[in-house]
């Protein structure tokens, strides 16, 4: 399993506007192949921002190097880079692989 | 839902040595109210250190806020600050509330 992680520094006084550019969205994400589930998370805040995770879970590392690759993605990240005024910095992406996995 | 995270900072080199002490522990987390899964994560490389994340999703805030002062807590943690000199530098948590979920 495999678990795509952006990181985004929302500026104070934003949150709403950018959960609801989130929920608005299409994912196109239903249906791709080796897609598990999808979070958008919001986490801790500190002066400035408030950080929030989008945070993708895959069958496997390679089901989502294919999907980058895939019509499907560009067609998500087409409105990419929209509404810049709401990050105080770029989008920063982590990828983890599972080592260990408790129920 | 919640997700509680730790972020660790490992020396290069000492990765093996992290995931066998974690897959060796005693979680005490099954049975705990509230626990719905826990997962330990390989992220990315530097030069210095490889992080890891561990990752343990709630069913709520308030159930994490109960569990982290349980006894099942203070068993789990009984032996942290062992192994100090496989880190590069402290854990640094991070909670995340769910804002948007799809499968």
């Amino acid at each position: 399993m495999y678990i795509a992680m952006n990181r985004f520094q929302i500026r104070r006084g934003s949150e709403d506007e950018f959960e609801r550019m989130w929920k608005q969205r299409d994912s196109h994400l239903s249906g791709v192949p080796g897609f598990v589930e999808f979070h958008l998370l919001r986490g801790p805040e500190t002066e400035s921002f408030t950080l929030f995770a989008s945070h993708t879970v895959w069958e496997s590392l390679a089901a989502f190097e294919a999907w980058t690759t895939s019509n499907a993605f560009r067609a998500a990240h087409a409105q990419a880079g929209q509404n810049r005024q709401l990050y105080l910095d770029r989008p920063h992406f982590e990828g983890f692989e599972v080592v260990q996995h408790l129920r």
